[in-house]
């Protein structure tokens, strides 16, 4: 099961760490990376992952990981709750398929939450900032085709909130837009 | 917001921990405890808290208890997938009452997943060992009441996972059904 199993060093995060996909990146280090969500389930959606790890899920990571790794989660809802204001901020982090997992590199999603708005599903486009579409709407973003195809928990890129989030921490990249 | 506020020394975690309140605690250690949520949202849904820190939530937590803390739900994970064998683990954290957090001292919730079985409302009873309710069912356990009322996010106590668990780690505690 999925839960347990090798780690792909061609998944879709390996490859923003290396560089050779595009990434709206809100803070880095030389372990951490954190980058807005493609598919955000709400306005500021961030992804943290390690840059160092092949840990696939929480089973999997190092203590010295999994420190970094929440440290750095902590900085990304701090940097969002100061530059967005939401009302409160989810903490996710799924282990294997049927726990909600697509790709299969250890990572926390930060997510803003604003009072009257739905959290739209995952995968589900999220566009500008009005509300969330309802799991209903079928309509979906078609930044992650850029990608090679959807790419439901977790995926790469960004959207307008990466430039609200610079000046928060070390900002080190934002190269915009990737789509 | 709720987001922001002042330590509450009389939430329900805070009265397990001078243990006021009975739980069915997993294991725990002088800084962290590990305890079966009485509102499981699938079979084994543990709570995972420091016992030294007054952070209401994330954005406050001291770097050495957040360390302490995503160490243990390491271990509360692991110590669920070996003893329920479940397909996946997803691990939650809330910030803040529109974010889903109830109860205002930091905590992880570790919920297995099992593949076909739905995820319950946090809140509506799960019983014994079939699948959990549907967010339509109203029925609901009343064990929350002894404690004071229901409570949504993270309440005290457990069900017989508590023993399936025995044996992993440094259980320390296992007072049995509190209810």
């Amino acid at each position: 099961m999925s839960l347990h199993g090798t780690y792909d060093p061609d998944n879709i995060f390996a490859k923003i760490i290396r560089g050779e996909i595009p990434a709206v990146k809100v803070f880095e280090d030389d372990q951490v990376l954190a980058f807005m969500d493609v598919f955000p389930q709400s306005r500021g959606h961030m992804l943290v992952i390690s840059k160092t790890s092949r840990a696939r899920n929480l089973l999997e990571a190092e203590p010295k990981t999994l420190g970094r790794l929440i440290g750095a989660t902590q900085k990304a809802a701090a940097a969002v709750a100061a530059a967005l204001k939401p009302d409160g901020v989810v903490v996710t982090q799924f282990n294997g398929a049927p726990a909600g997992q697509t790709v299969f590199h250890l990572h926390f999603h930060v997510i803003p939450r604003y009072e009257g708005e739905a959290l739209g599903r995952h995968g589900a486009a999220w566009r500008g900032h009005g509300r969330c579409r309802s799991p209903q709407d079928p309509g979906r973003d078609d930044r992650g085709r850029a990608l090679g195809g959807p790419v439901a928990d977790g995926a790469v890129g960004g959207d307008d909130q990466g430039s609200q989030l610079n000046g928060f921490g070390d900002v080190v990249h934002h190269p915009g837009r990737q789509a």
